[in-house]
């Protein structure tokens, strides 16, 4: 199939790699020079504005956005309503607000323009094993989608996971149980860590050579290890992207206990933490007397 | 090697198949016909009591011990004091406390015997793909060991942890984690339930399918939910095997953080408590003034 695709980064870029290897035609959009011409490499045509690219591609067309989560795809889409016709479809691949999917689809739809919401997950790796790719839309655009996904996703790597929203939605608690696995082997981290007689890099090891808890992430975790086996470097203070906490926002809006993903959350915000509680706490201790708290 | 092995269980006779079928030779017993039936099959000598396999293998011996943990585990290491002779080597390979690995270390020691610490993983499919197995022994015993933890073992999969105990004590670390890893999981299912309009076992399977947060106790799930999508006849209240329990008690005694861990143990006591927080805090919320509680 023909696919405009918004967004030649990272993952953009290695989206047009596995489309264009697949056989599929890829217009794509970058206002980066490197960008563009390695996606031209791989066989693209590519475009500095969206316009140029809405004008080459031919009706009725699909749409891609792979950008930055937040203002940059909520305009890039604005922008699209008012340039795309009847029939085409805009596909937002982007880590976005899964509460912002309904808006879109309906200043999309007042154009009848469709809209569509992946969740894609397996960054900058992807475009070697395939990603993983959580499809919001209805029955008729997934169809229309399928070739393309066939081509981006790895060996049943894509699903339609429900109606326009899904997607996202589902990306993001995917996001929420990432922080709640890769806290649960961190922690299992710094309790082998606390055994001075336990060789940390070898056991984590043999967890992800053979043991029931291997994934991906304790095997990048162990790549990290074998690089530099005491994380020279790396700092205590543990950011967020923001998914954590759409996920968290979400459970609480449906009052779900999520007491593990939930802690999983407010360990990366303690590790940010100015220790005002703290502070408070050994103040306290002082007040009542140490011994008693 | 030759290989004396006491238990041929569940896991002990998916350990025969693999000794076997790498070339070695081992010497198993077991109380059940069964099992002793099924390890000959695979090519072993079998045998109804410890005593007649000792007195069949050739010094110096090397015996793995693969019984359900506790007293069974500790009866049988004490029997085997009495009965092998300087230069011999005693394997646990069960689900042992850590903390009993020095008292064993010390009995055996004292007529001259070996002991060696196994965890092993990969429960009842391990025989398929290997095992990963946690190994705490001294340098020598490590090496003796070696030709059969590579039969046993998933490509990759066994380590020298460190001395005698830190085997088991990793293993116990890793089956804490596998709480954290399961419970993050069942969380986020929890959340897609939560959403009548998703499709809770496509986003499963593209989460196992390509996407980062892709491991073998997921992929465990979404078998289960193929099986089951409303998980017919699965209970509500949650065992605990004790391994978790041994984990945050560890994690108390050194003081180290681990919110995850212990918030996925907790969650499976709530999961079978008789609620009585809960009436006190339904209770007090009527004395107070529901509003304000």
């Amino acid at each position: 199939m023909q696919i405009g695709l918004i967004g030649l980064g990272k993952m953009g870029g290695g989206m047009v790699r596995r489309l264009q290897e697949a056989g599929h035609r890829v217009f794509g959009v970058d206002l980066g020079a490197d960008a563009r011409r390695a996606a031209e490499e791989h066989g693209a045509t590519t475009f500095e504005d969206v316009g140029s690219m809405i004008a080459a591609l031919p009706a009725p067309r699909v749409v891609w956005i792979m950008l930055p989560a937040g203002r940059i795809t909520r305009e890039a889409i604005a922008g699209l309503a008012g340039q795309l016709t009847e029939g085409d479809l805009v596909v937002d691949g982007g880590n976005s607000d899964f509460r912002d999917a309904p808006g879109h689809a309906q200043t999309l739809g007042a154009a009848g323009v469709g809209f569509a919401d992946v969740g894609v997950s397996g960054g900058q790796w992807g475009w070697q094993a395939g990603y993983g790719m959580m499809v919001g839309a209805s029955d008729e655009h997934f169809e229309l989608l399928e070739p393309a996904l066939q081509a981006l996703a790895a060996p049943d790597g894509y699903s339609l996971v429900g109606g326009v929203g899904a997607g996202h939605l589902v990306k993001a608690i995917h996001n929420g149980v990432q922080y709640g696995v890769l806290q649960a082997y961190a922690e299992g981290f710094a309790l082998l860590s606390a055994h001075e007689e336990v060789d940390r890099l070898a056991a984590m090891s043999a967890w992800q050579g053979g043991s029931s808890i291997r994934g991906w992430l304790l095997g990048q975790m162990v790549t990290a290890l074998r690089e530099s086996p005491d994380l020279d470097g790396a700092l205590t203070a543990v950011a967020d992207s923001g998914m954590g906490r759409w996920t968290a926002e979400e459970a609480i809006r449906l009052a779900v206990p999520t007491p593990v993903l939930a802690a999983a959350l407010h360990a990366r915000f303690a590790s940010r933490s100015d220790g005002a509680a703290n502070k408070l706490l050994t103040a306290s201790r002082a007040q009542i007397g140490g011994q008693k708290s």
